[in-house]
């Protein structure tokens, strides 16, 4: 496949409602879009890097440089790409797993669109919608948080995640069971706030029967989370931690995980989130959907990589109106739970391009000829 | 994809010398082909099933009426099928993974021709050539077995694997290294001939820097393999084993295999092959392609899977005369001790039709319509 | 022992209730029958394969052919031969436990009856009668359910097994609880319907003080077992996935089953189960015996093998009228929750010959002289 | 103390001679330099981030633009800061160490020298001169590669180390050991260059008695090299696996490093390169001081953590003038193998303002007021 160019375009979109993680706030989001323009088909990708490191050190400005002065120039010497060879040419350079995946994203997208085969088909996922769940962010009040969650639950989510951090955790569950009772399928997400010393807190969070906690530990931590692991009923699942297919096999041999969040750009793209798929479901761990308020162009590739057989618990695969009031893409809804996986070539969407050009802040275009 | 039928072919290639492992001597080669037909393309898969059910307890005719009483049947329920779901829709009966493998082949190939991808391209390869070893069968005489390597080393080959039982063994493995030196790319296959208690015997080896020591022990012992690996030097490769990704994690994690041989059809076809692939890498397990003593065709899917990264290995991906004189397929040659991975769509190869009716003993064709 | 022939029969007989598991649905037993005719005696032996290669890779078609191509021409090698002789000369070729085991039975049956002894004084069995417990199927309703273990329990069935698979299973079992109160030995069989990710589940399943659960996951999955074993309470029983006295050994040592569940023709016959009871006791693991739907033929064998010490709870070794309401032998019937083992030659018992043939289908005859 | 503002200032230096790891050639040195102003003292710090993000995932440009987008911002929320201030409170972003580190060390020279105390006094120093090893780039021949070993040696360095890659390694080792005997003291450095399948090439380099092999794996396979250390005689160190005294920690508990390379850039600053050491001593795992290029004013730093009694092997801690034919403070000299630890306020050295200006690539100033 001859790339004739490659185009980052730096959009803003206002949420429905601010996302508040241990990590901070969000009213705004900032994405990276990459779009590849081929003689026979275009294919878009988008960055999942926040506005600033504090998920991982990556974030927008960082990997917008990082993808044009280095990247693409590695990229451009040789104009004829494959998909599989994105990785391979990038693995000189260290880290930058989200700014990787984004050019490998939008290159297949390019590729399986000139083929006519959809994510879904070339993953090999086996069902045609997915289930739906939402992640609930630290609210000032538990009055609120059960407000939030009362209406996703209206809206038909099959299950609930949690944001927690010290002081907003073993109440705000238990205000949530207490309320809505034991059948809601319910977990909660740390984002690496805790230390091993917390044990004693995240114990009392066994008491509600979770699905899993979610990454209580820092990223570089696999021993602390083995440790816990043995000490709490509930079950962890990393997040932050895996970073490849490797990372996935040494959590799960070191006893770290029995359950794991697969995003696609933390780990470098969809064929290396494949590959911890295939890991995972070789050591009998199951895995879900993670998110990172992507817009509707990265929730389509996270919905066909969901429709994959080992994920076997509901994803942050929420419907686009979740986050957004009006998407660049036409909106993924929620039906009885659930979520419908793309059928069209590639990610099965595009950007409108009004929508597109009216949320944009800066287009770049780097010529491959 | 729809499938207008099904066409199962029984052929019999006249071997260019008898070959003998420690289960018996071929001197013919028995194989079933698989052709599936659509509206716009047909494809190709080979069943690697031998004569008597000595490898495994699958043989030709076995497997050739377990595809046509169950295994066609139940994926003609839906004329409409994508490779994906072959192993889905098939799990319901047990075992048969070279059954399964050639009919997932041959559907796969139909539709990565219908594509215009190659097996490499959908696999991801990222080599045009891979290395070629030979496997050495089981000799009268160290001096037949010595000009059988000197006729393989002529011709290029960059690795000679040896057929090892009781008996020959540690003699000839010696005779092989003082004759043409310690440079020599060696090791030895045993196709579950040995028992732990033969532990004494196999340390003896160890004294012959081999690559490997394949399969030593019976297909379920995984146990003994693990013991056997810490008493030995040179590293335990898993054969028979290994039948799925999950076993190849098992295995692994128990210390019973520092290597793993990867044959699409034991482990139920390509799709899986690749998992394997990916666990073994994930733990950075080498691995390499075995041969069933295929004909063109399963030989040009082995080479198009041993152009994937962690295939660090050489294979037993032989050129064809290594086997046959006359091929069915354009034959794969040696050239620098490498063979060509195909270029063309699906396998890349066609069988030619003279010469495939020539050795056609029998052919049955099933139709979906 | 010279044998002068030996007749391959296929039966068919009606079952008096359709018979679900995970699998699916059986009304019919389809059975080959192995008669060995010998100058002094003759024997039967029954192929206990399914129809359908459901429950292993084994089926009644695929055991009939590699019965008649491959091992009735190896034995017939030497006309002269002993029980102990079988599982050597077929060792050569991997897999086929069942029919191995069907021709090891006739063997062993004719030999024993020409001395006079019994296969219960030949296998070392310690009393009279055995406890008898009872399979109940999948149903389509609880209320079915009830009233089926409600018949079993008032015809004296001392222990229940409710077949399980996902969707029917905690529900089940409470409702049998309810019903029929905690003193009712329970237990559960899964029949590899389930994976590691359905742990929680299996765990509710700790709150029915259960005898054990059955093979809940994969015939390979020894890991998963062993996980399994860790967290719940309910001991676990393997079935399928011991098919030898060192896959037994392996599976205690690393402690994926604590109870073991005996068929001889799983285990490649009577002999061998044999080896595995003594394995399991000297590790003080329990066993019980089985079933496969047999007939009167394979059933005497069954009941004259759980009456050895090891066998300390009931079996699958109901009476002939559970599947059948006419039985090709004389009937086992239930008295005060047991079954009398057969005291007569070999396995005791010999078919009617009318009733043997009006259920008939074909007979074959292969001569050895 | 209060700072009232910070400069980022880049610099180029020239090479003595080309830098060839397994990374790349360095002909230029590109070096990012931070120095602190306060009302009574001025500080250095050196970032030392590579010019492209090969060593890390961190490069000159993008260490420069978090430092001033994020990590100045975050600092200057209040003028009044310690040097113990600044790691917590940048805390809230991940990753980014070696940008952490130049601002860590810029304030703690400033802060040092205002109280008059040198750093080895304020870190625990307990000699005047630590002993100087050399670091030996990858050549283009073994020739120029033992021309330079002898240059080296003739300079007295006591030990020498040389980088390797696959198809640099055993070769230049071994004529390196024939041409310079026995009583060198030398040891290697692959930067991650190897994978775990190339134990056996490793395994040769036990013949020849290193002190070490450096990194020879990924960053992130702690396991790979835990089964490394099992194999090989020669003890293995990590560099670029060690982030953190937790890291050293996990490391070492784990058997995966017995000997560390403490870097201050790499893990965040002299407080936490501080706390390795000291993690490494109750371990008794033995430090060295390893080095990225440093100009005078790292330079200075890292010698004066040299000090440290733990440091018990020779460092990277050259004299200047093996990078460098004029840095930018009064070089290090060598002096019987040894050079001096700097015993004035803070790192001991100020920049000569001409040959800074001259070397200076742009400069930018950050009020804090």
């Amino acid at each position: 496949m001859k790339i004739e160019g490659i185009e980052l375009r730096r959009i803003e979109m206002p949420l429905v409602a601010p996302f508040r993680t241990s990590f901070g706030t969000e009213t705004v989001k900032k994405i990276l879009l990459v779009r590849v323009v081929t003689a026979h088909s275009q294919g878009w990708g988008e960055c999942v890097a926040d506005a600033i490191p504090s998920y991982s050190s990556e974030y927008v400005d960082g990997a917008t440089n990082v993808i044009r002065d280095y990247f693409i120039p590695a990229l451009a010497q040789s104009r004829d790409i494959d998909m599989w060879d994105v990785a391979p040419r990038l693995r000189t350079y260290k880290g930058h797993p989200m700014a990787k995946a984004a050019l490998e994203m939008a290159i297949m997208d390019a590729q399986l669109r000139s083929r006519g085969v959809s994510f879904r088909q070339f993953l090999g996922g086996t069902v045609d919608r997915v289930p739906a769940g939402v992640s609930v962010g630290i609210m000032d009040s538990i009055g609120q948080l059960l407000d939030a969650v009362d209406g996703y639950l209206s809206q038909g989510y099959v299950r609930i995640k949690l944001k927690i951090e010290p002081g907003w955790d073993v109440a705000a569950v238990a205000a949530v069971r207490e309320r809505f009772g034991d059948d809601v399928a319910l977990q909660v997400d740390a984002n690496t706030a805790y230390r091993l010393h917390d044990l004693r807190t995240l114990a009392k969070l066994d008491a509600f029967d979770l699905l899993l906690i979610e990454q209580p530990l820092p990223e570089d931590d696999l021993r602390g989370h083995a440790t816990l692991a043995t000490e709490l009923k509930t079950p962890i699942c990393l997040d932050e931690s895996i970073v490849s297919a490797k990372s996935a096999a040494d959590a799960i041999v070191m006893g770290a995980t029995s359950v794991v969040n697969i995003k696609p750009g933390r780990v470098g793209g969809f064929l290396e989130a494949r590959r911890i798929h295939d890991v995972c479901a070789a050591h009998d761990v199951p895995v879900w959907c993670g998110g990172m308020l992507e817009s509707g162009i990265g929730r389509a590739g996270n919905i066909a990589l969901a429709s994959l057989p080992n994920f076997t618990l509901p994803g942050d695969t929420s419907a686009s109106d979740r986050y957004y009031t009006t998407d660049i893409t036409p909106p993924f809804v929620l039906h009885e739970g659930h979520v419908t996986v793309p059928g069209g070539d590639g990610i099965g969407v595009e950007p409108d391009p009004a929508i597109l050009d009216k949320n944009t802040v800066s287009t770049e275009w780097i010529s491959f000829t």
